[in-house]
C-alpha cells in the first residue's frame, strides 16, 4: 500500500512529537538534574533500607520457594532498572510477600521448588510480567488497574497475609508441609505435627517473640529512655539484623544443624550471571495468566504507596511511568537470577522516612546488597529458615486488617460481599482464584446496581418552574400526562427495567395520553437503551401513549439525531420540562373540550 | 440450631404469602376461564402454524445433527408444557435455528453425530437447560438476560444465521462436511466440491427458489389476483408443505434414491416413549457452560417476542412466569426424545396474525404434530435432505441483518466494536466463544466508558443562585476555591480518575485554598470511592487545602454518616452550592485581610 503524503505528514509529526517528549524527560531526569547536597540524604535512606532489605529479601525467596540468593539477586539490578525509569521519588522495589506467594503458586503448577526448572520458571514469569508491565505502558492501559476495587485488593491482602503467615509455621516447627490454600496447607501441617523439631520450635516461637517486641515495644521503651530519635529508629529497624545474628550464631555453636534446625545452607559468592530467560513457548503459554495476574497487583500496590508518598511532597506520580518503571525493574530481574518484584509498602515508607529525596537512595541499596551478595553471603550458612519464616510472619501479619470487613459491611453490602468472597476463595482455592472472583463478581454487582437506576415520577413545584418526586412533594399534576426523571445513564443492563418500569406506570393509568421523559441526568444512552425507547415508543403508541423527551443533554442529543430515533418519535423534544408541561396541559385541555368547540379553537 | 418463634413466624409468613401466590395464580390460569368463542380462533391458528412446523422442525432436528423425528417430538409435549406455566398468550415453542445450531456445536463435542449417545447428550442438554431456566426463575434471575446488550444479540443472532445457511450448504450440494466455524466448513465444502451430485443439486436449488419466491413474490402475485386475504395468507404459509410434497413425489418416481439424493429415510411411526435423562455427571459436567448459553439465548429470544405481540394487546409479560414456561418446555422436551427449544420469533407472529387468543392454540398445534407423528412419518421416507436445507435456509436468510452494523456504528462505536467483535467470533471460532466475547466486550466497554465521567469546574452565573460550566459559561470564581461538578456516581473503575483529575487543578493554581465537590449528580458512592475520596482528602489536607461537599443527595449523605469519612473530612458539608460559594467567599475575603483587623473581625 502506498503511503500518501497526508499519512506521512503525520507519521512524521506523531514522530516528531514522540522525540521532544523522550528529550524532554531526559532532559527532566532526575539523574542529570541531581543536586548533591541531597546526596548525604539519599546514603542514609539507602542504609536503612538496605539493613532491612537484606534478611527479607533472603525470605521472600524462601516463600517464593526459591534459594536464597535469587531474593539478593532481585534486589540489585532491579532497584537500578527502577530508579532510571520510574516515577515515584521514594518507592522502593524489590521481592515483596504478596507476589513471592503468586510466584510461588504458579510456578509450583509446572516445576518442582528447589529444581533448576523452578527457578527457570520463576524467571520467565518474571519476565513475562516485565513485558506485560511494559505493554500497558506503551498502551497506556494504566487504568485497567482501576477493575480492581479497593475492598478486592483489601481482601486479597488480608487474605494473602493469613495464607503466607500459615505457610510459614512449617519452617517454625521444622516439618514439610505443602500447598497453596488453607485446606492443603492446614492437612499437611496436621499430618505432619508430630515429626516437630523442638529446637527449631524454640528458635522460631524466640525469634517470633524478640522481632514483635521491636516492632511495638522497643520504641515505647526507648523513648521513655529517652534515646534520640535517629537512634531508636535505627534500632527498631535492626532488630530483624539482631534477630538473624543471634540465631545465626546460635546455631553455630550449640550445633543446632546436626539436631535437625534447618539452615540456609551455601549461597554462593557473588554477583549473578546474566542469563536470557528460557524461550520455550509452551512455558510462556502456561505462565501468562499467572503473570497477568501478578503484574496488576503488583502495579496497583505500587502506584497506591508511591502516589501516597507523593501527595506529602506535593509531587505527582505518572502511572505510565510507573509501569514503565515496574516493568524494566521485572525484565532486570528476569536477566540477573531473581523472580517478579514489586514496590513494597513498608519498605517505601521506611525509605521516605529515612529522610530520601531522589531515586538514587534506590541505586545506593542496590549497591550496598550488591556488597551484601559478595562479602556476607558465607555469614548466612548456619542461619535458620525458622528466623526468615519468624521475619516473614511479623512483615504480613502487619498487612492483616480484619476491621476493613467490619467498616465494608457498615458502608455497603456489595462490596462487603466482593470483599468476603475474594477472602474466601483465596483462603480455600488460592490466590488467582481469589483475584478473578473478586474482580468480576465487583463488576457484576456494580452492574446490578445501575441495573436498577433511581426514577420518579415528578410534578410541578406550584408556582415555580421546577419539579419534584410525586411522592416526596406536593405538586401538581395533570390527568393524562405522566413525567418520569431517570437518575442514570441508559445501557443496556438497565434499559429493560425502564421500559417495563413506564410500560407498567400506564397501564395502571388508562387515561394516560403522554408520557415525558425528563432527560436531565441521562449522560449516555447506548445502542441497546436507544432500541429499547424505540420499542417503547412503538409500544406506547400501540396503546394510543405518546412519548415524548424533554431536558436532553447537548452530547446526547447529536447521538440520536444520528440515528432513526427522533424520526420515528411520537412526541416532541422539549427543551426544559417546563416547556413540556405548558405544552401538554394545552393540549390535554383542547382534548377535553367538545368537537366542535375544539375545531373552532384549533 | 433452634428455631427461634421469629424466625418461625417468618417462614410461616413466607409459606403463607407463597401459598397465597400459588392459589391466586391457578384461579386466574388462562385455562380456567377458557371462554368456548376463543375456540375457532384458536383452533385457525393451531392449524396454520402446525403446517409452519412440521417441515421446519425436521430440517432444525438435522441441524441438530439428529434423527427427523427428534423435530415432532420437541414439538409435542414441549408445546403443551409451555402453554400451560409460560406467561405469553402468543409465543410458539419449540426447535429454533439458533438454539439448534448451539445445540450440534455442543453435543457434537461429546459424541458423533448419529449416534444414540449423541441423542442421549442432547436430551441431557435439554433437561439441564431447563433445569437452569427453573433455577432463574425460583432465584428471580431473569435480569441477567438483560447483560446481552442488543447489539451483542443481534450479532450473534446474524452470525449465527450466516453459519447455518454455510452448513446447509453440503445437503444442497449432496456432500459431506464437517466444522462449527466458517474456516472449518469452508475448507471441508470445498475440499469435497467435486463430488457434488448433481440432482440433489437440481432439486436443492429449485426448493430454494420456490420458497424464496413464496415469500417475496408469491404474495404480490395473488394480490393482483385479487384472492381473499386469508386465502392468500394460508397459500403463502403452505409453500414449504407444497416444495416438500413435490420433491417427495419427485424422488419416488423419478427414483433418485438410487441416483444417490440424501433422502430423511425411515421415521418411527407414533408418540415418543418418555425416558428419564442419562445422569452421568461427567456428561453433565461438560454440557453445564452449554446448557447455560442456550438457556440465555433462548430466553432472551423468546421475552422479546413474547413482549413485542403482549403489547400489541396492551398485555404484560411476566420474565419470571416466562423462565418457568421455558423451563419446563426443555424439560418436557428432555423426556420426551427432543432437544433444546424456545419461542420462535417467525412462528409466533405467525400465530398471533392467524388470530390465536389463547395459548389453547399451542395445545392443539401440540395435538396436530402428535397426529402427524402417529400417521404421516411414512410419507416423509422419500423426502430429500437437500429440500429441508433449502428450508432452512430460507428462514435464516430473514435473521441476516447487517444494515445493523451501519446503523450501530453511526449511532456508538463502542456498540459496533462489541457487535463486530461477536460476528467475527461466532464466524471465525463458533458460537459459544461468540457470545462470551460479546458479552465481556460489552461489559468492558461500558465499564471503560464509566471510568473517565464528565466532570466540569462550575461558577456562579452573576445575579443567580445557578452554577454552570467555567468553560461554556460567563460566570463568576472565586480566587482560592475550585468547584468541581462530576456528572457519574463514583465506583472503583472511575474513581482514581477523579482523584487525579481534582489534585492536579489543585496543583495547577496554587493559591487554592478550598476545592467543592458538588455532588448533585452522584447517585451513589461505593467503598472504594469511598476510601479515595478518604485520600483525595488526606492528600488535599498535605497540599494545605480544604476539601467541602454540597447538594450530597439524601440517601448517599445517610450512607457517608455511616463511615468515619465525615469525622475526617478537612472542609463542611454544604445543603446548597450557593450557601458553599457564600460562605468560601467569606472566608477567602477574611484570608486577604492583615492579621490584627482579622483577628477582631473574626
Amino acid at each position: 500500500m502506498p503511503i500518501d503524503s497526508s499519512t506521512r505528514q503525520w507519521l512524521a509529526r506523531q514522530l516528531n512529537r514522540n522525540k521532544l517528549m523522550i528529550s524532554k524527560a531526559i532532559s527532566n531526569h532526575w539523574l542529570l538534574n541531581y543536586q548533591s547536597k541531597d546526596g548525604p540524604a539519599d546514603l542514609m535512606a539507602a542504609v536503612i533500607v538496605t539493613i532491612m532489605l537484606i534478611p527479607q529479601s533472603l525470605a521472600y525467596a524462601l516463600l517464593a520457594g526459591l534459594p536464597p540468593q535469587a531474593g539478593l539477586y532481585a534486589s540489585i539490578l532491579p532497584l537500578g532498572a527502577y530508579a532510571l525509569f520510574g516515577s515515584s521519588r521514594f518507592l522502593a522495589v524489590g521481592p515483596v510477600a504478596v507476589v513471592s506467594l503468586m510466584t510461588a503458586a504458579a510456578v509450583s503448577q509446572i516445576a518442582i521448588p528447589g529444581t533448576a526448572e523452578y527457578w527457570g520458571a520463576s524467571l520467565v514469569l518474571a519476565a513475562a510480567s516485565g513485558l506485560i508491565l511494559l505493554l500497558m505502558a506503551i498502551l497506556r492501559l494504566g487504568w485497567i488497574a482501576n477493575y480492581l476495587s479497593h475492598p478486592v485488593i483489601s481482601g486479597f491482602i488480608t487474605a494473602s497475609a493469613i495464607l503466607i503467615a500459615v505457610s510459614q509455621l512449617k519452617h517454625l516447627l521444622g516439618i514439610q508441609a505443602q500447598g497453596h490454600n488453607l485446606i492443603d496447607l492446614g492437612t499437611d501441617i496436621f499430618q505432619n505435627l508430630e515429626t516437630t523439631n523442638t529446637y527449631t520450635l524454640l528458635l522460631g516461637t524466640a525469634s517470633l517473640g524478640v522481632l514483635f517486641w521491636t516492632r511495638k515495644g522497643l520504641k515505647t521503651f526507648l523513648m521513655t529512655l529517652q534515646s534520640p530519635a535517629l537512634l531508636t529508629d535505627l534500632l527498631t529497624k535492626a532488630g530483624p539484623v539482631l534477630v538473624v545474628v543471634t540465631t545465626t550464631l546460635a546455631v553455630l555453636f550449640a550445633d543446632l544443624e546436626t539436631k535437625g534446625v534447618q539452615i540456609v545452607g551455601h549461597i554462593p559468592q557473588g554477583l549473578p550471571a546474566l542469563t536470557l530467560p528460557n524461550l520455550n513457548l509452551q512455558l510462556w503459554k502456561e505462565l501468562l495468566p499467572a503473570a497477568i495476574l501478578i503484574s496488576l497487583i503488583g502495579f496497583v500496590e505500587s502506584i497506591s504507596v508511591a502516589q501516597t508518598l507523593a501527595a506529602k511532597r506535593r509531587q505527582r506520580i505518572t502511572p505510565d511511568k510507573e509501569l514503565l518503571g515496574l516493568g524494566s525493574a521485572n525484565l532486570a530481574s528476569a536477566i540477573s537470577g531473581g523472580f517478579p518484584v514489586t514496590g513494597g509498602f513498608s519498605r517505601s515508607v521506611v525509605n521516605f522516612d529515612a529522610g530520601a529525596r531522589t531515586p538514587l537512595a534506590g541505586i545506593l541499596t542496590a549497591a550496598a546488597i550488591a556488597l551484601a551478595a559478595i562479602l556476607l553471603t558465607p555469614w548466612f550458612y548456619h542461619l535458620p529458615k525458622a528466623t526468615l519464616a519468624a521475619t516473614i510472619i511479623v512483615a504480613v501479619v502487619a498487612l492483616i486488617d480484619l476491621s476493613a470487613l467490619k467498616r465494608t459491611w457498615n458502608y455497603s453490602r456489595a462490596d462487603f460481599t466482593a470483599m468476603a468472597a475474594t477472602i474466601l476463595t483465596v483462603l480455600l482455592v488460592g490466590v488467582e482464584a481469589g483475584v478473578i472472583t473478586g474482580v468480576l463478581l465487583s463488576i457484576l454487582l456494580f452492574l446490578r446496581q445501575t441495573s436498577k437506576p433511581h426514577v420518579a415520577e415528578v410534578g410541578l413545584v406550584p408556582g415555580t418552574e421546577h419539579f419534584r418526586n410525586v411522592d416526596r412533594h406536593r405538586v401538581e399534576t395533570l390527568e393524562t400526562v405522566i413525567n418520569v426523571r431517570v437518575d442514570e445513564s441508559l445501557y443496556f443492563a438497565n434499559t429493560r427495567f425502564l421500559e417495563d418500569l413506564i410500560y407498567d406506570k400506564v397501564l395502571q393509568q388508562p387515561q394516560t395520553k403522554d408520557v415525558v421523559l425528563v432527560c436531565a441526568a441521562i449522560n449516555h444512552i447506548d445502542a441497546s437503551a436507544l432500541e429499547s425507547l424505540e420499542e417503547l415508543t412503538r409500544r406506547l403508541f400501540d396503546a394510543g401513549v405518546q412519548l415524548h423527551l424533554s431536558e436532553v443533554k447537548g452530547p446526547v442529543m447529536d447521538r440520536l439525531k444520528q440515528s432513526a430515533f427522533l424520526d420515528n418519535l411520537t412526541g416532541k423534544v422539549f427543551l426544559s420540562q417546563f416547556q413540556a408541561w405548558q405544552a401538554l396541559k394545552l393540549k390535554s385541555e383542547n382534548d377535553r373540550l367538545p368537537d366542535n368547540i375544539n375545531s373552532t379553537a384549533g
